[in-house]
């Protein structure tokens, strides 16, 4: 990492806080100070440049993808999908941006007492059809349960492992790749906001909560040079590239009149005071392919589902700076630095 | 399973309760009855015959154990251990009973809001300090924070991977088989509640928490025919045996007086009303073996720590019902049946 105040190894720094807020949680910069600052040098996991949404290791004759995640969402379900899909696809979709294909999972549930057993069957039963449609099998589990007040209902982690068939990995990033986006940006976030909340729009903004392994899987098979994936999940789509501009040391250079974003999404975000950029997404991610891959690669995502609205969103140029930035030219024609998530958009969101 | 009322497969029973009690995690009938008539039938999972502590499955060209646990113990820091250290050994101690060599872990924590970043650092050093001394590495981790009062401080999740050196299962168990204890029972359990509720005893009872990957190891490396191998946690030792007895129809045979169980923990036990055959333990196992290796088991056992008070404790016999059931002969001459453990003796003990 090239920032100066994260050296990591031997002498973390301290963390910022002196206790845990809810942007810890919400996979911007405090979250990253958890990363860099304590986990990482404890563990004596890779560096921070390294890091990626899944770990690669060779375990005795295969290689293997393996990641993990908890899901708080708050509501459990919402237009669109529930905590239960979330939970599968999440953690599938972790594998398959490894360049892994997704193999088994485990579930660990923890439960309120209290809870209704009729809601425990629906994320149960929900989970199943999710695993079904991915073709994962889940083969681990566990159940633990709270007294009442201890937890919102229920909170589940999954765990998964994946065979890795390419290593998509952000060392791989190179000046003049092409940065392709699946799809149209926010859904997520404003669909559970809007249930959280009661708010009604014109239109029901539905999860974007989707399987994006078939489509890594596509674009291997039909051989387009895969330099990185990443899914947009907790702080969007601005603090994924920013987390990959700052391990690759580039500068990307993103138009903004090329960003999908749904007319109802941006709406609700105007009315929410949200920046769609920053907004979750489920269902979504993003592809570096050299120049020359650009026709084939987009020709393969928009015949499938649900990349059919994928475009070049961006370029990736050496850095002209210290460290790697990310850059975006506004639809009004300046341009405007983007940076990780700071503070707390929406909590508890995946 | 041989209980006539859960067939199990394609029309599961619903289960007994309309909302979730402590109970449903406690490890005893109604974890079964979740289990049972919910998880297993939804994930097209195993038969409950053939569950484990982990899940085996060949990868690739890998034949790997893998498996999860949440730790919700109350509280966080107990003598003798930590959610930390119980993180860690807890999961490694799971693929070590399936005859896995512990690999990788992931790490996915639930925070509270509010939470000293303090507390946070020492569950986390105390979790690097485990693995390390388990020799796995902690690769793969996830941080989600929810608002005050939605958690208690932390929970924490890990799932394992580990390496299959032998398989070690419930179906290999044999008529004919000694029972062995690695150690006495009951610390855990009594730690965690005297912690807990502020309880003072004579002798500060510690918990047993530790890792037992080197015990089954060397068992393996000595050349003892180990068939299975349960670790004794939520549930305690007379539900680890019940559940074996069941899934195999076999009945076992145990004397008490082989049974050992420290004063301290006796009296703790007789003083809050609790079976030392129910309370949990964190660092110790049956093992399987047939009898023409117990010396050798013994000898190996008993030169390791924690083991060096293991024994025979009982013996495999045929079954004279319908079901496999345990007996325990006890000091006083009695014969008693040894059941599952029903309700909930000790909640949040790991």
């Amino acid at each position: 990492m090239s920032e100066p105040d994260a050296p990591g190894g031997a002498c973390p720094l301290p963390l910022r806080h002196d206790h845990i807020e809810l942007a810890h949680g919400g996979g911007g910069r405090l979250t990253r100070d958890l990363v860099e600052r304590l986990f990482l040098p404890a563990f004596d996991a890779v560096a921070p440049r390294d890091l990626h949404d899944s770990a690669c290791f060779r375990a005795g004759d295969s290689e293997l993808a393996f990641t993990t995640d908890s899901y708080v969402v708050s509501p459990l379900f919402f237009p669109g999908g529930d905590i239960g899909t979330l939970a599968v696809y999440g953690t599938v979709n972790d594998l398959a941006m490894a360049g892994a294909e997704p193999f088994r999972l485990s579930a660990g549930f923890i439960l309120e007492e209290g809870l209704a057993v009729a809601m425990l069957e629906r994320v149960v039963h929900s989970m199943a059809a999710a695993a079904r449609a991915a073709d994962v099998k889940i083969v681990a589990g566990d159940t633990k349960v709270v007294e009442r007040g201890r937890c919102d209902g229920l909170y589940v982690n999954t765990a998964g492992i994946g065979l890795c068939r390419a290593r998509l990995a952000p060392g791989a990033i190179e000046v003049g790749d092409a940065i392709l986006l699946s799809g149209d940006l926010g859904r997520h976030g404003v669909a559970v906001l809007a249930q959280r909340e009661g708010l009604e729009f014109e239109t029901t903004i539905e999860s974007d909560c989707a399987n994006l392994a078939p489509l890594v899987r596509e674009l291997l098979r039909a051989g387009v040079s895969l330099h990185c994936a990443r899914d947009l999940t907790r702080g969007g789509f601005a603090t994924a590239l920013g987390e990959l501009s700052l391990a690759t040391g580039l500068d990307f250079e993103l138009d903004e009149a090329t960003i999908p974003v749904h007319a109802a999404v941006q709406a609700a975000c105007e009315l929410l005071g949200l920046d769609p950029l920053y907004v979750a997404n489920e269902g979504r991610f993003v592809a570096f392919v050299p120049e020359r891959d650009v026709m084939a690669a987009l020709d393969v995502l928009r015949r499938h589902s649900p990349a059919e609205a994928a475009s070049v969103v961006g370029r990736v140029v050496r850095s002209r700076g210290a460290r790697g930035q990310v850059s975006l030219r506004s639809r009004i024609g300046g341009i405007r630095l983007v940076d990780l998530l700071s503070g707390e958009q929406l909590p508890r969101i995946c």
